[in-house]
């Protein structure tokens, strides 16, 4: 090694040593007669101390001729510091060098390689492998690191047994857009990119291993929103003969031991919510539970008294932001202007103040009585002080909006600490969702989930209704993870995909494999995946997953670093037999 | 769970249990009074046991209709057995069952689900989530997952961070042929799937990581030979502030650590071999050191004596094979068809025959005397019995020839034994090597690779001669892993992409991010990659890889279970702005 110790590495103990470090010239400050350098790797920082007198004036000259970022091997010795730094694990001690090799020099480089840098989004992604110098970015990759060590170390402990499955397999239009990569040894076909190892994993169960898991790279060719990547990684999980009940319990320690491991955290027996009352309640499927703040509907009380907007209403649901009477009018007015944004898309927003003395001043008070709102009041457990938000509309979208206030609500009273967790379960959801452009029924998980075997019955007359043995995990109103019991019997996935809208040639054409594999002794399996990408960054406390991903791609799918993708040459074209359609040849 | 108990688990002290185990019926054997079932799953085989006037007459008949790879739950009890079974660990107990409940039946499969099947290669592939069923296979997956434990484990220890590299990248066309993924959101432009993540991991180490693995999916288009995969796994690897002899040290633990987890072998100190030794003595980059059996140069000894065919050659080469003098007529007939094959190339073979009695019997004694022939056995060190096998041509071609010679003669002598493991470090590889079809030279590793500092005032006159820091570790003829010191300098990196017949516009292009990343403080740095999959047949005492993937394609690069790759639709080469050439839409 071209060096003794690491620059995270020397304490008092070391005092009178000579070492050879290696590293970054991370800062110098220059007071004339005495010059000190920080030296940076990935273990730490070491002051370097030269001084007019002590060290040779050669050396003095070329250490102030350092550059920020320059790569230096230094000879020295440790020495005891007169004024420690209590703040680096290195504050005690500093070195005199004798010799400094330049092993690479730098230039300026484009922002600061700081804590806090003053270059902009596309400058780092850019120089994204300067980027990566700064702790905060780097420190995201160890923490990724680490979590990737507990995931497998508790997994490998519970006799999951990690298997690769392939990146080159066959396109399935349902679902997500797929990536898709022409064969050259096979004119005319393609590979397609996994959106995921679902079917593998499947088989895999089919093949009695039982309990598999692999961290994994999937792809998603979808239009970028501001913080998805068409490549993620997953941790992807199967299990074979289990019910919902014990998948929810084996993924409960996981998450316990990531906790527990990576941020101390002692978790208690996850809640669990059904999706029905996931939507009731909190109008979202993935309800951030750091606070209450739980929906109260308000049809029995606020219809037929002449307030037009509330009697059209399918329904009226409000929610109760504790201590907030004090809002004024102009922030009751942002509100309004929030939910009327076109996202969000209410009508209208009602208030109700509760004031100190119990009286409730509301936005509708020529509708309804003191003692109707003291009734709405109850109907909250409203307090004195505390604010009513009351929306009405049509149902689903009325609880989607409410969902979004009471988010910003949240966040408005500072309820949405990064540093408080709190997961769920979200269970039953249902098994189908119709579709209004195509008029028919989609698979809300993926078409290989299970029905409630209760609900199976309402499958010809109210498929809608059916509920699948489906659950996501959730985590400050983030879907961590998600999964299902799956279908292991040939006939009941051959249903599912005619009501999914399949012939039966398309459905053999896909997945003829599968449900081939069913016929010869599948067992009852069932499984989840995670999407690590936005674990870490949720255990990181961030809310962008960029942040936790090496070198990520920006909205248009571009990595502007490497500038890829990019144009081929026409004989790779020709090779993979394609041609581009009205894009002239490279 | 749907079981209690696994069938690899129960044991005496279980007897007097009730049990719940699930499984696949292994075998069932039915001798009228008694039946007996094998129920198997990953864990191992536990023995149901029905007797008649003992177990219920309706269970005993739904028992006897069960047919193989049915899956079943079985409730019994755990009893004694009278005779026990010593070859498995569950052999000392049997359940008797009272309750069968079938989970799923099964047809009969096509090939049987044993150590030994009965079928053959195409169809055990198209059902291979059923020959993934047979001990066999199951066994080559958990090696492998243990291999990649241990793996993670030592590097982990090691302070290597494991950093996920990006699968959509650009195409660098230097090296072999690139999968492409065309690009929707950006007409015209394809991404690439890396041949290895090298411009990642170097850029890393700009970034300060330091210590850098990833096990990563890798991909290459080439024409697939026997056991070649387009899509394979390496253990990638790269190191900051280290000389070649710090990468050596710390893979040679790496491997010691492998294989004294796995196979519980202490290996000692590595040998090295230039490369030069290598083709001089072995003939191949990649010599299988399990035998001796070196190459013994002849010229000195045998030009001038009246045979053309040696006074013409370039070379006169040998080899020793011990103890193989009682070869036939026949036999050595069948080892001169074998050289003079065209993949191998040699025109013809010479033999030398050490009798008993130390007289020499040779196929050229009219050109050489006694005296000569004693004086070719003592160059080869041979003793009485022993056979000496001579090949004579241009030298690069009849050392590659004799290496093909001495392999096949250890397979014959049976020197090439799977549990006997012979690494080794091959070292100073040539940095370029020439290529006659396009009359330039090719990088032999990478463009990426550092010249030895010595060698580089070589790089005008004889760039042929220079030599890289490079090297292979070899095991038993097989090259698991590679690497080199990469270039950390923008000018002899440019240098570099010069001498390959880059123009600076083409460099500049591909990897113009790369040269740019080291202009700002690039730390000297190196790194290795194994082949993963390789490594794990190496470790299980297999020649094809494929018995280690799981899902793997056959030599069309197809995989016949998925039946991938297919065709895609018309709408999805239209979003991607590309149309088939000469191939109809599908």
């Amino acid at each position: 090694m071209l060096r003794t110790h690491t620059c995270g590495e020397l304490r008092l103990d070391n005092v009178g040593d000579e070492v050879i470090l290696t590293g970054w010239v991370q800062r110098l400050r220059d007071k004339g007669g005495m010059l000190w350098i920080d030296l940076r790797d990935r273990y730490g920082i070491t002051q370097l101390t030269l001084e007019e007198g002590i060290t040779a004036p050669a050396l003095l000259d070329q250490a102030r001729n350092l550059g920020r970022e320059y790569v230096v091997r230094v000879i020295g010795k440790v020495v005891e510091r007169y004024s420690r730094n209590e703040k680096i694990p290195t504050g005690d001690i500093e070195i005199f060098p004798h010799k400094i090799e330049v092993l690479n020099a730098s230039k300026l480089p484009p922002f600061l390689i700081e804590d806090e840098t003053d270059g902009g989004d596309d400058l780092r992604m850019k120089y994204r492998y300067l980027d990566l110098r700064r702790n905060t970015v780097r420190h995201n990759l160890e923490l990724r690191h680490r979590m990737m060590r507990e995931t497998r170390s508790f997994l490998d402990s519970h006799y999951f047994i990690e298997v690769e499955t392939p990146v080159l397999i066959k396109s399935t239009p349902e679902g997500a857009r797929d990536f898709v990569v022409p064969s050259r040894m096979n004119p005319g076909e393609f590979y397609a990119l996994p959106q995921s190892p679902q079917t593998f994993k499947q088989l895999l169960m089919v093949s009695g291993f039982d309990r598999y898991y692999q961290i994994v790279k999937c792809f998603r060719d979808e239009d970028l929103r501001a913080d998805r990547q068409p490549e993620f990684t997953q941790i992807d999980c199967e299990m074979s003969f289990v019910k919902q009940e014990d998948i929810l319990n084996a993924f409960e320690a996981f998450i316990a031991h990531l906790f527990e491991k990576i941020k101390g955290i002692h978790l208690g027996k996850l809640p669990r919510l059904t999706y029905a009352d996931a939507m009731r309640y909190y109008g979202s499927d993935k309800p951030d539970t750091r606070f209450d703040m739980r929906f109260v509907e308000l049809n029995p009380l606020v219809k037929d008294k002449g307030f037009k907007v509330f009697d059209d209403a399918e329904l009226v649901v409000g929610i109760n932001a504790r201590g907030a009477a004090y809002y004024t009018r102009k922030q009751l007015d942002e509100l309004t202007d929030f939910v009327k944004r076109p996202q969000i898309g209410a009508t209208g927003l009602v208030y109700a103040r509760v004031n100190e003395d119990g009286t409730i001043k509301s936005s509708v008070d020529k509708f309804y009585t003191a003692e109707d709102l003291q009734e709405w009041a109850s109907a909250f457990g409203a307090q004195p002080g505390d604010l009513l938000l009351i929306l009405a509309g049509q149902k689903d979208k009325t609880r989607k909006a409410l969902n979004e206030l009471r988010l910003e609500m949240g966040e408005r009273l500072g309820l949405r600490d990064k540093n408080v967790f709190s997961p769920l379960w979200v269970i039953d959801f249902p098994l189908l969702e119709w579709d209004e452009d195509s008029k028919r029924f989609h698979a809300m998980h993926h078409p290989f989930t299970s029905p409630k075997p209760e609900d199976i019955e309402l499958i010809d007359d109210r498929p809608g209704d059916i509920r699948a043995n489906a659950y996501d995990m959730v985590i400050n109103g983030v879907e961590v993870g998600g999964g299902s019991i799956r279908i292991h019997d040939r006939r009941l996935q051959e249903q599912m995909f005619r009501l999914l809208g399949f012939s039966h040639a398309e459905a053999e054409k896909q997945f003829g494999f599968l449900m081939s594999a069913f016929e010869y002794g599948a067992p009852p399996h069932g499984g989840i995946a995670f999407g690590f990408d936005r674990l870490c960054s949720l255990f990181g406390g961030s809310d962008s997953i960029r942040d936790f991903i090496a070198f990520p791609k920006n909205n248009s799918g571009r990595d502007v670093m490497i500038d890829a993708p990019s144009t081929i040459s026409g004989e790779q074209l020709d090779e993979l037999h394609i041609r581009m359609k009205n894009v002239p040849h490279s």
